[in-house]
């Protein structure tokens, strides 16, 4: 029983690590997409959302018959509950990584990225990929280090976010509204994503301390003591 | 043992209802005092939105507790497991809430709501928060009919929504590049609040049908049939 249970948690991991990597795919394609003015690089991301989301619906189940049929606790328990926490984040962020396919598609054959942002989205776009590969390590390896990388590249998401409201907001802007409009929905939406990875790795290290809002000083005291997943339990 | 499980259970609904209650208060405070440019009464709601988050936490903590002391199953299991879904949709809805009053604050002594649009971010205002009174109406009476309300409600959010942009991206759109952002932001808040409500919604259809993502043709037959929660056990 005991050996079904831990099989039934690595396919829980193994499939959270899956539809991360789906994710990550998915916002690399729909910022490249957003910054070359791409609509079948765009077209591609829309169409695969539906994966994203029939993957975070199967793993629900699979979660909720690991809690029917083996009735974990303690540690175990937490595990499936935030893995149910986590496939819905990583849910949000393809369909985020949606919008930005849609608001490609929507502006094509015009650019989506306004004049004088181009510089400033491409970086954001990098980030926000290197975010999700950052997550899926996380994930995959349970190792909680990564949640302090998440949060270095959280916040250079929101500088360039600020950025973009200063430049929109600067005397020398000259986009029209439509401009104004797409950089202040796309700035936006990159920004959102960094946040939901941010929450998502909050809930991976709730598995290590059992506490759902760690401070940052409890998740600095865990990082300095080098305690991974496996060496909380 | 069946006892105190179902008083466990009927203490998961009244704090959702209670938490459902904060959102609504939440919005409808935001809403007015965006406005109104009601500085006073923002700070209301940025400060009471703590208040939603520790609720929500609590409540996540008394589900967990139910699974690792009752282990519950099949429609029982599901209640818990939606609960914790909704708990995570509602706490989102109040920081929408609080994202309206920052966004009042911010632009203080000026006005935050953008000449020209006034009448229809207070319809939206209005709109979302019927939004919450249904919902909070739905998980008090777990009568899945109010799901098409919400529908019927996101859908005119939605219609506003759409406008707020014709008129932006008009010709005789007159504002600046700074009402032109507030007016995205706005209203893009306004639209996710509605939409959380029918995603909450969903979620606690599911625990009648036992089907995560129920078609808008499954949940007519329910509605049709008069099917309330209580009716499907």
């Amino acid at each position: 029983m005991r050996e079904v249970f831990h099989q039934s948690l690595e396919d829980v991991q193994s499939r959270l690590v899956e539809i991360a990597e789906l994710v990550t795919e998915a916002i690399d394609k729909a910022t490249r997409a957003f910054g070359t003015s791409d609509v079948a690089l765009a077209e591609e991301v829309i169409e695969a959302d539906q994966t994203i989301d029939d993957k975070a619906v199967a793993l629900d189940e699979l979660a909720i018959q690991i809690l029917a049929r083996q009735q974990p606790v303690a540690r175990d328990l937490r595990i499936v509950v935030a893995a149910l926490r986590v496939s819905a984040s990583l849910e949000r962020m393809g369909d985020i990584a949606e919008h930005i396919a849609q608001l490609t598609r929507m502006r094509f054959p015009e650019r989506a990225i306004p004049k004088g942002l181009k510089g400033t989205f491409t970086k954001m776009g990098e980030l926000d990929v290197e975010v999700a590969k950052t997550l899926t390590e996380l994930l995959r390896t349970e190792d909680l280090s990564y949640l302090e990388t998440l949060r270095t590249l959280d916040d250079k998401v929101d500088d360039h976010h600020l950025a973009v409201f200063e430049k929109v907001l600067s005397e020398n802007w000259q986009g029209e509204a439509g401009a104004t409009v797409d950089a202040t929905l796309a700035s936006r939406y990159l920004e959102r994503f960094a946040d939901h990875a941010v929450s998502v790795a909050k809930k991976v290290a709730y598995l290590a301390t059992g506490d759902w809002t760690p401070d940052t000083d409890t998740i600095a005291v865990i990082i300095a003591e080098g305690e991974s997943l496996d060496g909380a339990e």
